[in-house]
């Protein structure tokens, strides 16, 4: 009971020596890979550098405590990163103290709904991001970040609230590019493109075993945080108007609750709902993936309860929102990272890197840190996933093309909420009209099939159907209307036989509609049967009164319910 | 086509002097019961006694033309009363031209997203209204509603925005009662609970025939009126304290468009929305139950729009939302009403009634009318409903106990709102977790059978998995989970096999969960295989690669994959 809470209950104790040199070994790379990434997605989310370095380090050890996956990796990302700066950006302006606050509201709040979630088992809920509405978003918020970054890559500033307005105030700035800045930044987008594509074969090819080629040619970014960071403190560029991080607060953050401003808290409960939503969409999809590689198990539940306890670890510690990234994941399991330990020893390096490390960050151009960032949101962009949607199933393409359009032109809560409403409205519109067939007897046999696909014998005055879905309140009215519409067009049916077998649950509403039915049928001289019902949903049935009132009989089979209405036929 | 929106056309058609008579002889007996009931609804709604008029005539003009019920009396009722004030309370003060400013819009919007419901054929949408969500409302609405009126009985200030405010508050001013309006008021309340019990029998015993005596007691409260109206005159009661109606205005309503104010209707789009749902969802289950009775159909989405168009009508007439309502309907069926034409006679009568008799009705007590209306919802109150329920299924029941709580205690919004979201997250708890099950072999046959209810033989290293339900994005990620926790849980699995035969649609979320499914089970050697794919499924996936991806093959029968699979096996 207790481990299944605290899974670090069940892998500790098989920790050992070799164990620990594996999760180390992940550590470092992981940790070499996450500070240009956490001093980016701060910047990214319109928050001080610090601050993306807070939320590398408390998410990562609480994360060790009641993670279930072995090789999961925490932190800021790219996506959520996003979703904070539109949702803070609404109620403050950036660089505020209101600003901060909000965001490490955010993480709390997120924290908070994520943990509620986990421990009543809502985790289902995430099933209503569809893939297409996941799909769309992460594309158009791919688009949205890049351009969003294209601002301190030329070193110019871009307004505008939506896509089109941006590219309008970019065209007006051009002239306003700073011609170091814009070198710095392209300079760097070509050397980690070409890092991204070439520079493992390369490292493989001088030696290196693959799987630590791929984990080297992903730090990368480092090489290039070095040498910008040198290039601008040896000539000077600061002086030429290339924006650096400059200076960033030493020692590690002192834990805190956040001050409970009612107003705030709910201008940030919508937000945070949907931050929750796809950061644990995002997380659990990683989790899943790799622990399948080695045949490990995740709990999806639990997730929840972890990925809202480093979100509530990151509010108190003056974070921003987190969530499990894939890339970093990746690395750390290719890493060899074994347990959840190797996030804790990432935490470690990066409290050290607060603590040593970023006086030698004040030279950073902040043009590298945009670059690494669009270097990396370019990858989120899959159009062969759109192209494949758009193949396989129009209803689904037009969930993904309203999330992207609403996105982009209305920003990524409309957008999200475009999609989560429109994917519901198609699935409820789809469950709503289940499968109902006319059917009729084989010739020769006690089988009854769909008269529309087989050459079946109906018998007159009797209408038989069988349910293909469960009966309860989203498609209870629509049998009705079917059964009225089809006793409308045939005015010598005497019976009418319902064939239950795919019938698995009768809620109370299909119940009162199955009343309904019966009596308005038999107010038109009409007998309803059914036939074919299933154990447990008879078991319920019997606790009401509906057999008694039911104008014909439950049969076992359909055959015998037609060997009963035609004998009581010859009878009467 | 035409005729599909201007059930008129066709109906028409048929029409001679014999439909005319019934109709006529119909719609005499409606407008009597009609006069003291619009009056009673728009006392109820908070409104001037006229508007209860005029929401009865143009209503009942338009429903002529679009309605395809032959029977259905649109117009003022009890619920959707209460849901006005609610709705028009929170903006403007009672007797304010703001306050029915407000009511007439609500009305006009209301029609406006009915009838834009109606042409996108989205009337299944109103399902979610489930069975014990619409009782569990109805029945706290009644509670409401009486517990209001009470204060017009006892002419008695009562005032609290719950029930239990408005009881203590009750408590507080009973010194206040005025002796005389509570014996009109309590003398009303118990001669219609005689007439509605004992009326009909006496009638009766009097040589009426059994329809004849059924309506003409439904016309008791016309007696009432009559009666109450002569006493207050007669002995100058008004003087006494009695609450009296007093001046209505004479003449017909203007037709006119309210102004558009966009943050009124902002305010009021979410009231009317539900208002819509619930009279649409009355509307929709007495259309029904009446036309099943003489084997007529109605078209659900046409009373879409044909609701619609009854609200835009009272919108622009001056008149509040309307409904379809239950007793008034039944009263027009029984009186013999062939054709919605009853409908516009009986709005021609209460035309008649606005033209010329609004003076007799000067001293009309108040108490009257509130009795009317305590007397009629009362019989909304469905105790065994709620009982049966409880008894039937818990879940159902907690959704109306919901229901009820949230709109006693918070008001008719949020327990609509409570009602709807508890439902809707049952149901997709539900379907977010189909029936898996794991099947083996009935020895000495080809058939497979859940292992667990069946003596079954299953071949080691095989994993074969029926899945009993079509696969969408709610349910997707809960395939994925269950069959990590399968192999997880037995290392010696070497092939995974899913049998389709009750999957009716893969959707795009599902097929990249099979997807990954198959990448995640390829990664940890073992192979994917399906069995029984229907016809059109597999003609989708065939448009996919995913078939040439798969780790195993597509078989025709789960007999057939494991003879392959064994095959295969040998082979190697």
């Amino acid at each position: 009971m207790l481990s299944s809470y605290l899974p670090l209950l069940k892998w500790a104790r098989g920790y050992d020596r070799n164990v620990l040199a594996a999760d180390a070994t992940a550590a470092v790379i992981v940790t070499a890979m996450l500070i240009p990434q956490s001093l980016a997605y701060a910047l990214l989310a319109g928050l001080p550098p610090e601050i993306g370095l807070y939320a590398s380090i408390a998410p990562l050890l609480v994360y060790t405590l009641f993670g279930t996956s072995m090789t999961l990796a925490v932190g800021p990302v790219a996506v959520a990163s996003l979703m904070t700066a539109s949702a803070v950006g609404e109620l403050a302006a950036v660089g505020t103290p209101e600003y901060l606050g909000a965001a490490i509201a955010l993480a709390l709040i997120s924290g908070l709904l994520l943990m509620a979630m986990g421990v009543a088992r809502l985790g289902f809920l995430s099933n209503f991001l569809s893939h297409p509405v996941i799909s769309g978003f992460i594309t158009a918020s791919a688009i949205l970040i890049a351009m969003g970054q294209l601002r301190h890559v030329l070193g110019v500033g871009i307004e505008g609230h939506n896509l089109l307005e941006q590219i309008i105030s970019l065209g007006r700035h051009l002239s306003g590019i700073n011609p170091v800045t814009a070198a710095i930044g392209v300079a760097v987008i070509l050397f980690l493109v070409w890092a991204r594509r070439a520079l493992a074969p390369v490292l493989i090819r001088m030696g290196l075993p693959d799987k630590a080629a791929g984990s080297l040619a992903r730090v990368a970014p480092v090489v290039a945080v070095i040498a910008t960071t040198l290039i601008v403190w040896q000539f000077d560029l600061g002086a030429a108007g290339v924006a650096v991080v400059g200076d960033i607060p030493r020692g590690l953050p002192r834990p805190a609750l956040p001050d409970f401003d009612p107003e705030l808290w709910t201008a940030l409960l919508l937000p945070a709902l949907m931050i929750s939503g796809v950061g644990y969409v995002e997380t659990i999809s990683v989790a899943q993936t790799l622990a399948a590689k080695r045949r490990e198990r995740i709990d999806p539940d639990q997730e929840l309860i972890a990925l809202g306890a480093a979100n509530i670890g990151s509010g108190i510690s003056g974070g921003f929102p987190v969530t499990g990234g894939f890339a970093r994941s990746v690395v750390n399991f290719d890493a060899g990272a074994r347990t959840p330990a190797a996030g804790a020893m990432t935490a470690i390096g990066i409290a050290l890197a607060t603590l040593f490390l970023t006086p030698a960050l004040y030279y950073l151009p902040k043009a590298t840190l945009a670059a690494t960032i669009i270097v990396a949101v370019l990858s989120l962009l899959d159009v062969g996933a759109i192209r494949r949607t758009w193949i396989y199933s129009k209803s689904d393409f037009a969930a993904l093309a309203g999330t992207i359009l609403g996105t982009l032109v209305f920003g990524v809560e409309i957008g999200i909420a475009v999609g989560v409403l429109s994917s519901l409205i198609l699935f409820l519109g789809r469950t709503a009209r289940p499968h109902i067939a006319v059917v009729g007897r084989v010739p020769g046999s006690e089988h009854y099939r769909n008269v529309k696909r087989h050459d079946v014998i109906a018998t007159p005055g009797i209408l038989s159907l069988r349910v293909d879905e469960s009966l309860y309140f989203p498609n209870a009215r629509f049998l009705e209307d079917q059964i009225n519409a089809a006793i409308a067009a045939d005015p010598a049916v005497r019976d009418v036989v319902l064939m239950f077998p795919a019938v698995n649950v009768i809620d109370a509403s299909a119940l009162e509609s199955l009343e309904q039915i019966n009596h308005r049928l038999g107010d038109a001289g009409i007998r309803l049967h059914l036939s074919e019902v299933k154990g447990p949903v008879m078991d319920r049935l019997n606790r009401t009164e509906f057999a008694a009132q039911l104008g014909g009989q439950i049969h076992l089979s359909q055959f015998a319910a037609e060997q009963a209405i035609m004998a009581s036929r010859a009878a009467a």
